[in-house]
């Protein structure tokens, strides 16, 4: 069997986890949080099963959560999303992700995407047959440059995909970043694909820049949100892209034709929680004092800290803690330190490396306080 | 924008059950039961999220879970799969044949359907960038005609998809269709998907022959099963996919950039829920007393009979009963008679009307006397 991904082995998540369970280290690598969930959610969901709504649900989603995700979005960014046509609720943000990849990119078609970016952009965009064409994000600060995003831009442009906040940079995309990309668009038919799915961990009070919030961005976008990173539930698989209507007619089509429909009765669950926005409001607060307890453990040592603006990710520079790269140093650390990362060359084509590793602080304050002895160490 | 689907509109299942609930029609066209689920096994899934299971599980699905399935497999079909590296738990079945399609067809590749078909296959095959090759089965009989089947290889030809149980027809290929199939394929690379959600539902002392008992195809298969259908929970969205370790290899580089993984609590309950085959082992009788029930009600008016062998389905002719087509019968039935039924074209390639619909009678008595009271009065 010829293989439609040679490229692609297993997923460095999936890979590193597995070698931080075999070796006890503390798993600061894959992006979950270590934390419980709200009670009330599961309550919520249990009476949602008990009630009998366990069969499928409308193939877009269940009524009542699109609308209270068009009421969350007008609240925050002030734009109206139809919940009939402009909505669907997914199986988690990578599923909107390759579901909008799918539905728009034709045969030969190229995507960008800025890397370092999320490792399963790239990959979503070969199985549609089209062309990932990679721009980096200026080297040191991550900031989007868009002289050569411009200059990446050809006939064959079909689409930009972003992600603010930033994985695994932990920049976040400002006004003037998103008006500059809407400026850069204008004069095109290119869509967008916004990846937003810690759109709620953005810290010093800044704001998260939604391309819901432009009206030149919204009119091309596909928006999409997780409430598993939201609500501190990511095994339940759930999220959400929202798109003018034209776009999501499309989408449509292929999500029908991929998942068909998400879990019921954590829809219906999610549609109850909503009510109350404070879960969400409090999020920054929640995560920033989370960062910065992890920064404060690593001031005193030879890790030199990048920025963390939003997300929950922490990103590090080794090179005056090993000499390795950053791949070996991730597995080291997870083997004898007992720490797992992330390294930054997961998130770029073949053969990167900045000496730069990602830590995940969506933890308990034992679990950081436990890495943060190891790390010391060092 | 260009559609990648340009055929495509909105499923026949989510139109026809949005016309049965505008209409308050009797819905027995779009397949799911309308009773509910065993307690215990909500009672599972809650103990899962109470305990905390909400966070990522193992991409390719819990490990409890994937032994359990390992473990129901070798007992119904004397067939080992690895737990770790042949089976991995998919968010429903569609998602699991779009994603070994992603996996296999690369563009140009030929990939032979069985018509009547369910209408996810053919664009998951388009959006592949592969070639769907409509065979049709024996008119009237809905047999396989592997005459037909064995002209329609070609070089270019990647993998056969099956199903039995059969949906639409509700027919079910018996030991010596597999053994053809088996001797068919023997000398090709011809991979195959075996679509097997309705594995539980044989009727009359018949048995399910899946492709796990084949040991010629086994070692080519993908074989797809569906806990929602088995466990009357359609809209939790999880099901099964198993397949020789290099062919899962290949399967799973596409789901970890699909969907990733499933949601961990319903894998957790599935897995406890599981230790009892009494819920499977019970289905064909279940199934078959409605079946009988609903056939019963039919004998004497002018719709006539196919046999249903297995499935939830009953196919019906109404060339006696009304001179529409069968598309528009559908519509005139759910708006007029208010009974929902899904007519058998929405199966096929354009245009194709052979004057048969399809009923689900996954449904409680009452339900089924209804509708029964309504199509007794043509
Ligand atoms: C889907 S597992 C990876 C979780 C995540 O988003 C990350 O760690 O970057
Ligand atoms: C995914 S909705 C359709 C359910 C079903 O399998 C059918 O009705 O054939």
């Amino acid at each position: 069997i010829t293989s439609r991904l040679p490229a692609v082995g297993t997923t460095i998540f999936t890979v590193m986890s597995a070698l931080a369970a075999e070796h006890k280290a503390v798993n600061l690598g894959q992006g979950f949080p270590d934390f419980a969930c709200d009670p009330a959610l599961v309550d919520q969901v249990t009476q949602a099963m008990q009630a009998g709504h366990n069969q499928y649900p409308p193939m877009p989603g269940v009524p009542a959560l699109r609308e209270a995700v068009a009421t969350k979005i007008e609240a925050l960014h002030a734009h109206q999303y139809g919940a009939a046509d402009e909505i669907t609720i997914t199986a988690g943000a990578t599923q909107a992700i390759i579901t909008a990849i799918l539905a728009i990119v034709h045969p030969g078609d190229e995507v960008i995407v800025l890397e370092p970016c999320y490792d399963s952009y790239v990959p979503n965009i070969e199985l549609a047959g089209g062309v990932a064409v990679r721009v980096p994000l200026t080297p040191g600060t991550f900031r989007p440059d868009f002289a050569k995003i411009s200059a990446a831009i050809t006939p064959r442009t079909r689409a930009i995909l972003i992600n603010t906040p930033h994985n695994p940079s932990a920049t976040v995309w400002s006004r003037a970043d998103m008006l500059a990309l809407q400026d850069l668009l204008a004069p095109t038919n290119i869509l967008l694909i916004s990846d937003e799915v810690y759109e709620h961990m953005v810290f010093d009070g800044a704001q998260h820049e939604s391309a819901s919030r432009f009206p030149g961005l919204a009119a091309r976008a596909f928006v999409v949100s997780s409430f598993g990173k939201t609500f501190h539930v990511t095994g339940w698989k759930v999220g959400t892209v929202v798109a003018p209507a034209p776009l999501m007619a499309e989408f449509r089509k292929v999500h029908q034709f991929n998942v068909f429909t998400v879990n019921t009765p954590v829809q219906y669950g999610l549609a109850r929680y909503l009510a109350n926005p404070a879960p969400y409001q409090d999020l920054p607060a929640f995560y920033q004092r989370r960062r910065d307890l992890f920064r404060a453990g690593l001031q005193n040592t030879r890790f030199k800290l990048l920025p963390s603006e939003g997300s929950y990710f922490q990103c590090v520079d080794i090179s005056e803690v090993s000499d390795l790269n950053e791949a070996d140093f991730c597995q080291w650390l997870t083997r004898e330190v007992g720490v797992a990362a992330i390294p930054l060359s997961a998130f770029y084509g073949e053969g990167f490396d900045q000496r730069v590793v990602r830590f995940c602080f969506a933890k308990q304050d034992e679990t950081l306080h436990n890495a943060l002895k190891r790390l010391q160490s060092l």
